[in-house]
């Protein structure tokens, strides 16, 4: 038997932060029946935390067509040690600096029991360096959101080289349980998967805006209304599966293999120094045309669930 | 007044080739009741064309909910000079080898009047080559579809040298009375904007399963997941002014652009060599789970259609 308590019977969580990224946790880990303790030392962060909790739970209300009447209690905790009293599952999501994060780990290692699954958001550093202050090293790992994680099936699950294979697996199950779409790498890398093919996106977009070829408003078109609308259906291996015709991948490599290697050797290295910089903030101010980020933030919500609704329904249709 | 017919005036229409873009072209036009005329000098391909401009029209009438009814005539033809008789609008959709369309514009440049406006379909070839061999060079362009064409609302218009400017224009307006989104580049450059995007994409992609990081579906679902949910509503540049907080791209460049550079340099350079190829070949054929490509366009197109559908609903609720 496994020494993880059994994924579904995880009842109390804790979220270390309260920023955009543990709010939104919070408000999924409610929205499914768990307790949930939040800790933020920040007075001021705390004061707005259940306001963004509940807008969260909007949003997974309006995404999922239910009312959230069992909804888990939701306690917010100015220190860690209130938080993680009693709890079975801790989702890290503190400011993601290796200094902030080694601190974190080193108290919980010390003051949670061991069998405790402690899975990190952090989107820009690695587990391995930080388990290095750990003698619980074992039961860390990375467990990394897609930005609303109220919203976005994606968690990226990988491991430090200590971490446990097993709770690996272990995660996959708890997050499915939480109608996540969990998917594990094999070893873990800066980025993960989606950070690294968003970051190769964005630098293509910034050298074509550099090289003059168009501005930000028609790049972020161009991406908007053609390869950004099958990118929910979609991913870039098997477009490319597509690109190929009857013959598929194989006949893709054979016979364009050599053109998109030079494609790719063709492909900007920008930097983002003073003059592309203003190019690229002075584009996106064009571009939002007046409208402040917490409009577009809506907006993109109201996007994200209209296009996972759409694919509910192509998923129910299939069956 | 310009020397080109009103852009709601055109009535005759020619597509140069009846390939896969050359077909769904003909579907969108005749869909909007243009009279279209298309040249096909393969008569194996010829035999299936109209089979497969009704299929495409049955997609454009889910999309926009309409019968159709005043349908344009379609005609095939064998030569270019047939389906080029008194014709107001040329979309040349002929195989992208260079060869094939020098030939391709020195006969339009001989026996079509000047006025006349040339779109090319090209995704990997530069106009201004090819306008080389041309007198009429000002009226050849590059309105590149993205495929299918007959759903997709990108067409990415670029000029050569000696085009002219009056030209991207007026097919700008064209298009747009077609339903498209056209997007005009400042200059021409291989692969357009969307290409360049999408083989930024694959190309991390790519890395990622050739240094065993996860596999091809793994891969492809981190970004169906993930940040393919929000590229239809949001393009790369816009996603990091968000990424930035309240203080959008700003804050965003000037606290995380220097880790956003090292990122850019860590994204991999990966080969296309045996081993990588192999792996990406058998990665797809496991994600397509024994689905042909026949079934997997289907599968695209129908998400395409639910995507742009919610898209519409948004964008009337928001006025």
């Amino acid at each position: 038997m496994s020494k993880y308590q059994e994924p579904k019977n995880i009842k109390n969580i804790t979220v270390i932060g309260g920023g955009i990224i543990g709010s939104s946790w919070a408000a999924l880990f409610s929205a499914y029946g768990k307790d949930v303790k939040i800790s933020e030392p920040c007075s001021e962060t705390r004061n707005t935390l259940l306001e963004r909790i509940k807008k969260a739970q909007k949003s997974i209300k309006i995404l999922n067509n239910v009312n959230l009447k069992n909804k888990g209690k939701i306690i917010i905790c100015k220190s860690l040690n209130e938080a993680i009293h009693k709890t079975d599952f801790v989702q890290e999501s503190a400011p993601d600096k290796s200094e902030i994060k080694k601190h974190i780990f080193k108290d919980l290692d010390l003051n949670l029991h061991r069998n405790i699954p402690v899975a990190s958001s952090t989107s820009s550093l690695l587990i391995t360096p930080l388990q290095k202050y750990c003698k619980t090293a074992e039961r860390f790992f990375t467990g990394h959101p897609y930005n609303p994680p109220s919203l976005m099936p994606l968690v990226e699950i990988s491991g430090g080289e200590k971490t446990d294979e097993l709770l690996l697996e272990w995660a996959s199950s708890f997050y499915s349980l939480l109608g996540k779409y969990p998917v594990k790498l094999n070893k873990e890398i800066i980025g993960h998967i989606a950070g690294r093919l968003s970051a190769a996106l964005w630098q293509e977009a910034v050298h074509l805006v550099s090289e003059g070829i168009a501005d930000v408003e028609s790049v972020d078109a161009a991406m908007v209304n053609g390869p950004g609308l099958r990118s929910a259906a979609m991913g870039p291996h098997l477009t490319y599966h597509l690109a190929g015709g009857q013959g598929g991948m194989q006949y893709y490599i054979s016979h364009l293999g050599k053109s998109q290697e030079k494609r790719w050797s063709s492909l900007g290295k920008p930097k983002l120094d003073q003059t592309t910089s203003n190019m690229i903030i002075n584009g996106v101010k064009e571009a939002a045309k007046n409208r402040p980020i917490k409009n577009l933030e809506e907006e993109r919500d109201l996007a994200i669930i209209k296009i996972l609704k759409s694919k509910q329904v192509s998923n129910k249709t299939k069956k």
